[in-house]
């Protein structure tokens, strides 16, 4: 095993207590302490992989993300560029987890079958401590509250919260909510950053 | 205190960067990065202890268990044989917690008499993030879904989710949802290993 | 960086697997293996910094607290004396978060206007894996329920749970639950410390 930063890949800052195994972590990505980035898993450029964050094989990272401490990402995990994960979120892969060990379940471990995939588009956000259930797609740039369990497909730009988690708006690109226009109809203007927007079958899409 | 592989018990496997200081674990376990086993803990054989787990003394952990990652099992928590703990779980056993060193809580830390257990049957599978409240006991084989918050019992082969933690089915031994049966009777057939139950009493049991 | 207990503070315990970077923690505390506390965090006298536990530069914490395992405590967030803050619970700071290398939202990061602050009055419990909104004041004594997602603020003596968090009565300091007077009235008297208490428009306060 590679531990300590003189073995890391080079331009990656890996703190002397993270482990960082993978030598597919793109330049200026920084690993914090009690981190850990398996052999087999792919993080990009400019990413910062916070504090006890878990980055196993088979998963995959994209370029500008941020892991808040404790952020655990599984094999099977595919999160697209600028993503934010809030402290403590928890991705899943197995929709019906057992023991390997425990002998009534121990056949379905035989392959990889068991293994079920989530998506995480463009600079979405996940709250702390969000629980993503197995098999599901997080649309770009949507917002994930805090604490919610996230048990369905999530739309680009939507923001959810609760247990299970329900649609509660629209947020911007830039990451504010948006207010429902003036004229109540489906345009919607970030009061940030001007970007503007339209609701088409209730997914909201740049108006440009 | 011992801290690295070379004063682990005999057939465990741990981490460089774990600590294991129980001498009851079992041969066949491996106790992985920044995880500790504290003195007075008890780990059974062919366990799998993930990243950043804790056991503490006076815990017990059966035979056959997997602990993902950050699972935290305290003092009073008995996990039977081949119980899965999804990344995340949290475990409590003080029902009114306060700071024991704040002077108006203090008294009722003078023992131990603050501490409520928890038992785990055999084969159940606790989903990521989930926390069990003090007390409680989880039925064999149940299921406890991502996220969920437990404030009561659980059967034997129920499947619970949400916060406060509700009833949504049953599961089989091998970890599948059993379907209600084409005869809308007590009857269920697990569609992937056939195992057939009966539901008495609210209770589903194996028929053979 | 200064890590291991060679250099600590005087009088505090530092594990030989933790990071205790900052010179402002007070005597008699107590900070556990692969916990941080970094340059900048200020920590009082005979608190108990839990195993995985984190303060980042910038946050507050009184004395006599209890940080449990895997606690975070961000910039922005400040705990009164005596503050018990349970496993794996999941403080915020930012009421909008996206990744600051995001192109589309880093023009937020350029200063510190995003931080929201938190405010944990004297004595308060925070149940294990609780995540709190940025922003909010949790009062004194006050009690959040294990796993419960707080959106709004929290009066003193107050008992919140749920998802979202919501009343459930009140609690004393000693940190028992506060059954309603036998007469139906406004007192309150814990049967455990006998301490009496009067509601005053919602809010519960002692009688001496």
């Amino acid at each position: 095993m590679s531990g300590a930063a003189d073995s890391a890949p080079v331009g990656v800052f890996v703190h002397e207590r993270a482990l960082c195994e993978s030598n597919d972590v793109g330049a200026g990505t920084r690993i914090w302490a009690f981190a850990h980035v398996m052999k087999g898993a792919r993080v990009g450029r400019d990413c910062n992989v916070g504090e006890g964050a878990f980055v196993e094989g088979g998963a995959v990272v994209g370029d500008g993300c941020t892991l808040k401490n404790g952020v655990l990402v599984w094999e099977g995990v595919t999160l697209s560029d600028g993503v934010f994960v809030g402290p403590g979120v928890l991705f899943t892969n197995d929709r019906a987890p057992r023991s390997p060990r425990l002998p009534e379940a121990s056949a379905r471990y035989g392959d990889k079958s068991w293994l079920a995939r989530t998506e995480v588009g463009r600079g979405a956000s996940i709250g702390a401590g969000a629980a993503i259930l197995p098999g599901l797609s997080i649309g770009a740039f949507a917002v994930i509250g805090a604490g919610a369990v996230v048990t369905r497909d999530v739309p680009e730009h939507a923001v959810v919260a609760g247990n299970p988690a329900r649609p509660l708006g629209h947020a911007c690109a830039c990451g504010l909510r948006l207010a429902r226009g003036a004229d109540g109809g489906d345009v919607r203007e970030c009061a940030s950053c001007r970007k503007r927007y339209v609701l088409r079958g209730g997914t909201l899409q740049p108006t440009t």
